[in-house]
């Protein structure tokens, strides 16, 4: 398992670097990028993993979110995967190009239909492959790590981390898709990578989980714009209250005026989460 | 002289925003992105100039270099210019598209030469225009406004500066081009836009112009990276303190071990700039 330096730039204090590396899950070689705090010179860092968007890459976050100063301040390291397998050449019929899955849209699903199954190993990717990897190669504190993410990746950082409070201890998303299966996209999307067996889907269900399953560490943070265009349609932050309003799960969740669902609304919120993760990774 | 609302987020608890308009001096619509503060709302804000390097359009401060956190606790606008003008297809020889001119490219220089003399006036565009026309539609106080930039923007915003010293009271770089006479890629673009007449170019050489006119306000204050790959051909910050040293003009030039010339180098050290400014705004 060879690690490939691509980038690396001071900043703040620290690195942010990019990396590439064979993925044994997804069978292609893989984008990750790791902000490491001035702290990790001389010993292991507590570390958030964060999941980004459709259509986005490991470039987005590192790029607009201004998370490293708060990160440099903190101490975390913080790995931001891509967001699907790239450069695999699937055979795709028209109809499924139309679906929304395929590069950039992954969804952080294990996909087990054709022609997606060869490579689209999302979910064991971000959930133990990259984390094997990263504590191997960086100074990471593997009993200190927590998830977040956005959009489609704020379901991937909820579905991830609820089916491993072994592996995270903190959780937060910016308007995450909070029902996949509720989702307006949701169904194509699960059809699509999981088949017709709708009971495979609900693994894959950021409420369903917290309903059977709960969560076992502190408050879940979502940070929600009111001038978010999928808000109605895609992410429905509705069903997250009801879900932990149904379980003993507590959610914070703060409806942010005007914001919108781009970058600009995770700029202005970021250090609150990032604060947030450093309290529960204490 | 209409104004074009093209973004619009809600950021910080101000917004960011993106127009365009018709340029007078430039003969094509231009864009700009504007932040305004919270404080814009019901007063007039002191306002910063940002002028961007290379390739760069009103995008790539807005959404990389983590301003307007810092801006909103201030209460600075932050107007950031387009590089040069776009889409208004010269006749160009296969030679000037080697030149480093053109699209993204204007050094903010008012060309005199055919092809570009038509359309490329971006030092008066930047210089006059845009200040007067964002001062008619924006709550700006105009007696507090500075200017910064990053490398040929730095050298767009020291020259600018330097020529316009009643227009702006403050006045910062990242990683100028201190002195495009000498830079490597300089006499190039120099004899593409002015011509063979070198009494020309001194107008557009920060070092020409801080010892032959000086700067009436505060230090000027620089950042430079150590790991700046364009350090030595094009940057060389060392004519910048021959410059203030034979003047009266104070520099305050900050050496950056390990940074290298991208937006990472830019976000890591923003907020100085930004505090710089304010207080000489004050």
């Amino acid at each position: 398992m060879v690690l490939k330096l691509l980038e690396s730039h001071r900043c703040f204090g620290g690195y942010q670097q990019v990396y590439s590396h064979w993925s044994q899950s997804n069978q292609c070689e893989m984008k990750f990028a790791i902000y490491l705090p001035p702290g990790a010179d001389n010993a292991l860092v507590p570390a958030l993993y964060w999941l980004s968007g459709l259509t986005c890459s490991e470039q987005n976050f590192i790029t607009k979110a201004g998370a490293q100063r708060v990160a440099s301040e903190l101490g975390l390291a913080i790995i931001v995967s891509d967001t699907s397998p790239r450069g695999v050449h699937l055979p795709l019929s028209s109809e499924s190009k139309q679906e929304g899955v395929g590069e950039g849209a992954s969804f952080y699903i294990d996909a087990t239909e054709k022609p997606w199954s060869d490579h689209y190993q999302m979910y064991r990717y971000v959930s133990h492959e990259l984390p094997e990897f990263v504590a191997k190669h960086f100074p990471i504190d593997t009993s200190r790590v927590g998830i977040f993410g956005h959009s489609m990746g704020g379901h991937g950082a909820l579905t991830i981390g609820l089916r491993n409070p072994e592996r995270y201890r903190s959780l937060s998303a910016f308007a995450p898709i909070c029902s996949l299966i509720n989702a307006t996209w949701g169904k194509q999307v699960l059809r699509a990578y999981l088949g017709e067996d709708q009971s495979c889907w609900q693994l894959y269900d950021a409420c369903y989980l917290i309903e059977t399953r709960g969560w076992p560490h502190g408050p879940i943070l979502v940070d929600q714009g009111t001038a978010d265009s999928f808000l109605e349609q895609q992410l429905k932050p509705e069903l997250l209250v009801e879900a932990c309003a149904n379980s003993p799960v507590s959610l914070q969740l703060r409806t942010r005026e005007q914001y919108d669902h781009g970058y600009y609304f995770i700029a202005s919120f970021i250090e609150e989460h990032l604060r947030f993760h450093a309290a529960c990774l204490k």
